[in-house]
């Protein structure tokens, strides 16, 4: 794939009229504010007085907002675009079901092709949740997933889902080693990375300590030093693999700790769910600067409820994920804001005897989805706040709905009240992605009708069962 | 207000195409079904075959549905329409602050008009997402509810805020005596129950047992029965409420434990949240026929984790609800649907240690809001499932979008990905109340605008400052 040639490179966009949440340090949101973007960076931002500086002539698109509010685009932290077929496939089944029998028959059916149509899908979905930058958590075709992001128009970290070792593994991944897996990775790097203007970072992966052998570990952690570049990894998801890790690999508690030991933890260290980690754990992840990935919605279905008071107690960076498809089962990271404070405050109550509807208040969590999602992904200079001399990625709201209104406090709401109804622009890079609920970068009916035939095709291969439930006439 | 004279009373409707979930005791799903719909009721339904028994020419409507999906209506079983215009008034802050330097200044500060455009604006959302009847939790002024239930043509069982004593209510409140509370519900009963064709019930209403003596407890029992409806009360919601019962009332538990040595407990009562019920007192409530109203999102955010699995063991009715506006804030029950799912699977993790995602499973978090709802609001006869003879209430959903595609599972994905932007069509009552999310009924935008304006003026006359969180320029 070539660094496409982007015709808009030096295009000069005004948008004005609008309300400008921009997540800066101070916080400031300007009300009736002017943003000026050329090329793909912001280059003014303000109050309405900054119009004043510019030749209307000179302009290529003048954008009237009046009524609406704009606030940074929003990342999510924890991906599996190739899951996003397989949606339904496994609900309300044990974990060992999920895995085994579900998921892993699934994806190791999947092709490049079908990998391309369900990061489609899935972004679909990203984009009218307001999401204009995510982590991939691994799957099997990155060179799939870089098609679909490079005309999606959308940011990505991509990892590659990394195995090389573990019990009841699809016979194709099985026959993965150490060597192979760190070279098809070094390639990816090589091929993908900054591609499609820079929107395409390569990230390296780690699918979960129980497939990973200490010396994947250290050598993943070596190779995505040498690259500057991140590390994806499942962290501390289920009470059984801290415990297989203290049997298996002598230490005192789980994950985390030994990867500790092993000098993994690092400030390029994603670490997604980390639900069972103790107040040790969290202490050394905050000291070595791990980033933490939070999903609120796959963690109560499946995993538990993360100490995430504790984390941001400790000054951890704790951004927000929605997982895959077949886990949560809304790849909303507007609904996953919402539960986040909602998971958050009621969790307390078991502490404590009482809940704390104090806890995250709708500032953090806009910031966890934001300016933290931003740092998680590695990418804090360029994205994650709306100011000058950052990439301008930003969405459009439109809250005089009936999903919002009254808008007494308009910052809550967009984390306790807005829906994706109420996302009806993105930018990204200085494009404009959808306009109006409509995107522009990709033709939206198509897919639905390939992502069906893609997704049967795949249930075909792959002999999954799903139960009906109900009494079908 | 008069029974108002249905001129489509005796129309012949007939939608065939969808697939219809019909909730029946044998949990029927006619694929590319089709229903008959004669005046309020329904007259048919089953598999494309019954089209034959009909003469085409003496129906009013045919309306082709090929490609959704039928619901029965879903069923909301505890709202405060009155505080829908208080949407973010009282966001992150702790409970005595929310209840006394918020709610209730901001409710005593309500007109009847202000009610009225309240239950307006909430009834728009609960359209919007595909309920069809709901019970009032409590609020001022009946009158201007039955209104505007009147006016937007859904089913709701209306309830007078009820208070003979307790602390720190505002002024207009503390005149109001067990003797005058009684009077006016009677007169409301007489006044509005069985109007606007049948689709307004009138309950009795008890707000909470701090505000309650045993009077009114026993005397709102009577009443109940006396009049053959039901009592909505919210019970159980925080610790503190079963510390003060055990120290005033003498008993050894709570407000349940007192409800059932007073008699009050029954068939007719729904009991709201019920998050602080030991194992004696959950049996009691199953053996009393008590229905509950489950409410996700509020009891996370500000009460707790309720016991429902614990519930549905022991045979209680459980039902759903979505609480105020300023409690949640989404007032959707397709979200709760969700949230009720996602939280009773992650609480059992506190309870032994894993999780399960195997418990309440999506056919019965879809009955919880469809036939259980029924139960819960007294309607079981009328409403709840799709059968002949029943009240035509349902939904028509199109789950062909973005949302929630592929559609490997039908049921779970109505519970676990359905959204809002889903529910195409809602009809009520045999009555068409929204098409292509369209209400017909009202003036949506209309209310829109008078909502925030009337919402202003209680905040105005209540004096409620609602902070700004961020530095605004």
């Amino acid at each position: 794939m070539a660094v496409v040639c982007n015709n808009d490179k030096h295009k000069v966009r005004l948008l004005h009229g609008a309300n400008i949440v921009t997540m800066d340090p101070e916080m400031s949101v300007y009300m009736d504010g002017v943003v000026v973007i050329v090329g793909n960076k912001i280059e003014a931002l303000g109050k309405k007085q900054i119009m004043e500086d510019y030749d209307v002539s000179s302009i290529d698109e003048i954008v009237d907002l009046s009524g609406r509010w704009i606030l940074p685009g929003l990342v999510n932290t924890h991906v599996h675009t190739s899951q996003q077929l397989a949606r339904g496939i496994a609900d309300d089944v044990d974990l060992l079901t999920w895995l085994h029998e579900r998921i892993w028959p699934f994806e190791s059916n999947m092709l490049e092709e079908d990998s391309y149509i369900s990061t489609l899908l899935c972004g679909i979905e990203l984009v009218h949740s307001g999401v204009t930058c995510f982590a991939e958590a691994g799957g099997q075709h990155v060179a799939g997933m870089a098609r679909a992001i490079e005309e999606l128009g959308i940011r990505a970290c991509l990892t590659r889902s990394t195995m090389d070792s573990g019990e009841g593994l699809p016979e194709a991944w099985a026959a993965e080693t150490l060597d192979s897996s760190m070279k098809v990775q070094e390639e990816l790097y090589q091929r993908f990375n900054g591609c499609a203007d820079g929107r395409i970072r390569v990230w390296f992966g780690l699918r979960q300590i129980l497939n990973a052998s200490d010396d994947l570990l250290i050598q993943t952690k070596q190779a995505a030093d040498k690259f500057k570049t991140g590390i994806h990894m499942h962290v501390a998801e289920i009470p059984f693999e801290n415990e297989w890790v203290v049997k298996t690999r002598a230490v005192e508690h789980g994950t985390v700790t030994h990867l500790n030991k092993l000098g993994v933890l690092g400030d390029n260290l994603l670490a997604a769910h980390c639900v069972w980690v103790d107040e040790t754990e969290i202490k050394k992840m905050a000291a070595a600067g791990v980033k933490i990935s939070h999903c609120p919605a796959a963690a109560m279905r499946m995993l538990g409820f993360a100490p995430i008071k504790e984390m941001l107690e400790e000054g951890l960076c704790v951004s927000i994920g929605t997982d895959g498809a077949p886990s949560n089962n809304r790849m909303s990271l507007v609904d996953e804001m919402y539960l986040a404070s909602l998971i958050n405050k009621g969790k307390v109550v078991y502490q404590k005897g009482n809940t704390d509807p104090t806890l995250l208040p709708a500032e953090t969590v806009l910031r966890m989805a934001t300016v933290e999602g931003s740092k998680a992904v590695l990418l804090e200079n360029e994205i994650g706040t709306l100011e000058v001399g950052k990439k301008a990625d930003l969405v459009v709201v439109n809250p005089y709905l009936w999903t919002m209104l009254p808008l007494h406090d308009p910052i809550s709401s967009f984390v306790y009240c807005m829906r994706t109804e109420n996302i009806e622009s993105v930018m990204c890079n200085g494009q404009w992605i959808m306009r109006n609920h409509k995107i522009l970068t990709i033709d939206e009916e198509a897919i639905l009708l390939k992502a069906q035939h893609a997704a049967a095709g795949v249930i075909s291969r792959s002999k999954i069962q799903v139960p009906g439930r109900m009494k079908y006439l």
